[in-house]
């Protein structure tokens, strides 16, 4: 539970890719809908360890929705994202939305991991 | 594997925070630090059940920072959050940045969970 140095990723470790959507609430539901197609091509891929799609409680939230997945490297995810069948569902996903839709992916490594405190027994 | 119905969510089942940080790429490893510290008063929350920072790998993402939580209930995370010794830490975050920081937090449900599909064996 250390902040670790910055940059320590390199293209053979684990890493998380998160994507913050900006997207209208009312179109959240379509939006996630045309994703889990989309993320049907993923799972066979190797190096592929699973992903989840968050959609906020409140429609009053800057992010509706919030893709967070785990590659077990950097080349992994390259590769799988660089099929062809992906990149067509992604550009017909943007043609399809009736509203523009907002996306800002990126690589990620974890900095900090807080696990909880063991808890301590009820005196008595 | 499905799309859940939306707003899914009620105060007294498992919800997901995530914080977007807005924030330089030079400033990401400070911030992440005091995020640390801030974090350590959570860990003996009740309901809380792990949070990881993450920070892009590249200086060019636009969210340097991503916090993501989970919580047992909205009812737990809002009690965590209310500890005036949090919000201390919080404000004092805010006032301690050399650059301002947009944060956007919210809570979130899955709304689809992808896993690795079973790796069929080498035939032979």
């Amino acid at each position: 539970m250390t902040v670790h140095s910055s940059r320590a990723g390199s293209p053979d470790t684990a890493v998380t890719f998160i994507n913050v959507f900006e997207v209208d609430a009312g179109d959240a539901e379509a939006v996630a809908a045309q994703w889990e197609r989309r993320g049907e091509l993923m799972r066979d891929k190797p190096g592929f360890l699973g992903s989840r799609l968050h959609r906020a409680r409140s429609s009053d939230s800057r992010f509706q929705l919030v893709n967070v997945a785990h590659w077990e490297s950097q080349e992994a995810w390259e590769a799988a994202t660089a099929d062809p069948a992906f990149q067509r569902g992604t550009q017909e996903a943007r043609d399809d939305a009736a509203k523009p839709i907002t996306v800002s992916p990126a690589l990620y490594d974890v900095a900090v991991d807080l696990t909880p405190l063991p808890q301590s027994e009820t005196p008595g």
